[in-house]
């Protein structure tokens, strides 16, 4: 069976658009991959690539796409809305299809361990992290890239990979593997924001929902109703439909209804096999039974 | 977009390994398409063959598995319990991805006009019929080979294709374009026959039901369960969550709850869009949000 997996780089440039060709070009010109998506950012000036393969040929297009940013973007130069840290800013590798995590690390720590021989510091995060406070982005790209220097000069900051020291022109990376994020958003038929905050709190993990669910409440002003925001970040264990069903009973103990739900940009494949298999009982489907999964290999 | 067409052809010969082999390997050196299944039966003397790829690589696989079977099966030998009238029997063609009708069409005539060419009498059926009464490959097939010689008497039964006359070795044709049968069944908490019967009557068309589903009542046995089993004709305009919540409602008016769900064999990717939607209430979810389908082209 193929193997997939997906590499979405954050590049912290958004704006010069021959820059962004250049890049773009390096990606367009690696063999066996296929580019999902290519989005730049000017307020944040951030373009975000996505492309997906077999996980040799996913490797060689961030190598690729990385030399090219790295001759092209000085940090020290860099302004954007979006917290950065790095000329390359964030690198997860996200296991699609047929890639245990074991694999996928091995592809980040190839990835890190050449971002490293160039000169640049990497920190590994999520799955790959090497330390349990790394494993969030958050906590390790916290005050940014102006924060490096004085990061640089403290040993609980000792880089995974590269240089212990602040490099001005590349600044550091974050790479490593993450599962897909599912991102799931439900409308609720009521404008109390305080209904939708409740019901994220029960749900997210931090305060004792669901293992793998992250949520906040937000008003929809124009729609003069409340969302419940979430990503599902492990969706084999804690599976849509068992989000739904349980946002669904949270919401009528409120007396209010879902008005209507939002998978938000891709999903893979795999995650639509709880779909099937709760909510139409089908428990023994299989997502190799799909027609189009022959033509993956 | 890639265009995706599948075949199913329907060969009157089960048990003779050898001409199976020779008919097989015509398929597998057919370039551009993908096997999805090759199915043997002894009991009904009876292959099936399943591939899917671009239209033009389908058909030519039709055409090269027919020249060689035609070439190895005589009729006038054929013994088997599946009803059939000739060699190559039945030869749906099934719009997958980004097919039309239209499209279908012209190749289920391409190959059934080059079958007549051959000397081989075709009924056109389903989609493709010439005439109402032709839809049904039932009624074409009604007395099987054994009743060619008599319907080949009769101008009612003037082929579409080839000779009007009687071919003992080759039989007759029948080729078509039908969408994609989803199989869907029920399970209900009950072994009374009569609740499953009733329920497959109110479900489908025929007897004022759901426009695109065709169901019955069946014990099954060693489960002590009845069973609801259906084929849905066109999972478009009669998708399974609508089959499933009716279903369910009606299981309810009898005091008996659904124990599980089967979709047996290959579900297309469009199939699910309405299962997200319906079943997640996320009415805007497209199929293309799903990874996978950036590799499809």
């Amino acid at each position: 069976m193929k193997q997939i997996l997906l590499c979405e780089l954050n590049m912290s440039e958004g704006t010069d658009k021959e820059k962004i060709e250049a890049v773009s070009g390096e990606l367009r010109n690696t063999e066996g991959i296929t580019i999902i998506d290519i989005d730049s950012d000017k307020d944040h000036n951030r373009t975000v690539y996505t492309w997906i393969g077999e996980p040799e040929c996913v490797l060689r297009g961030a190598v690729n796409i990385s030399s090219k940013a790295l001759e092209l973007i000085n940090m020290a130069e860099h302004k954007g809305s979006h917290p950065r840290m790095g000329a390359i800013d964030v690198v997860p590798f996200v296991p699609v299809r047929n890639v245990s995590k074991e694999e996928a690390l091995v592809i980040a720590e190839r990835y890190g361990g050449w971002l490293g021989s160039v000169g640049v510091p990497v920190y590994y995060y999520e799955e790959a992290a090497k330390r349990p406070e790394r494993e969030s982005l958050v906590a390790i790209r916290k005050g940014q890239y102006e924060a490096l220097p004085e990061k640089m000069k403290d040993e609980f900051w000792r880089p995974d990979e590269g240089p212990f020291s602040f490099v001005p022109r590349s600044g550091a990376t974050v790479t490593g593997v993450r599962f897909p994020l599912v991102a799931f958003n439900v409308n609720l038929r009521t404008d109390e924001l305080e209904i939708a905050r409740e019901i994220a709190t029960r749900m997210r993990f931090s305060s004792g929902g669901l293992r793998f669910v992250r949520a906040i409440g937000l008003p929809l002003e124009e729609k003069r109703m409340v969302q419940v925001s979430m990503n599902l970040t492990n969706y084999e264990k804690t599976p849509i439909p068992v989000v739904y069903n349980l946002i669904k009973t949270l919401a009528e103990s409120y007396g209010v209804t879902i008005a209507e739900a939002e998978l938000v940009g891709p999903v893979p494949m795999a995650a639509l096999q709880d779909v099937v298999r709760t909510c139409l009982q089908v428990h023994k489907f299989e997502i190799d039974q799909i027609i189009e999964s022959h033509l993956l290999g």
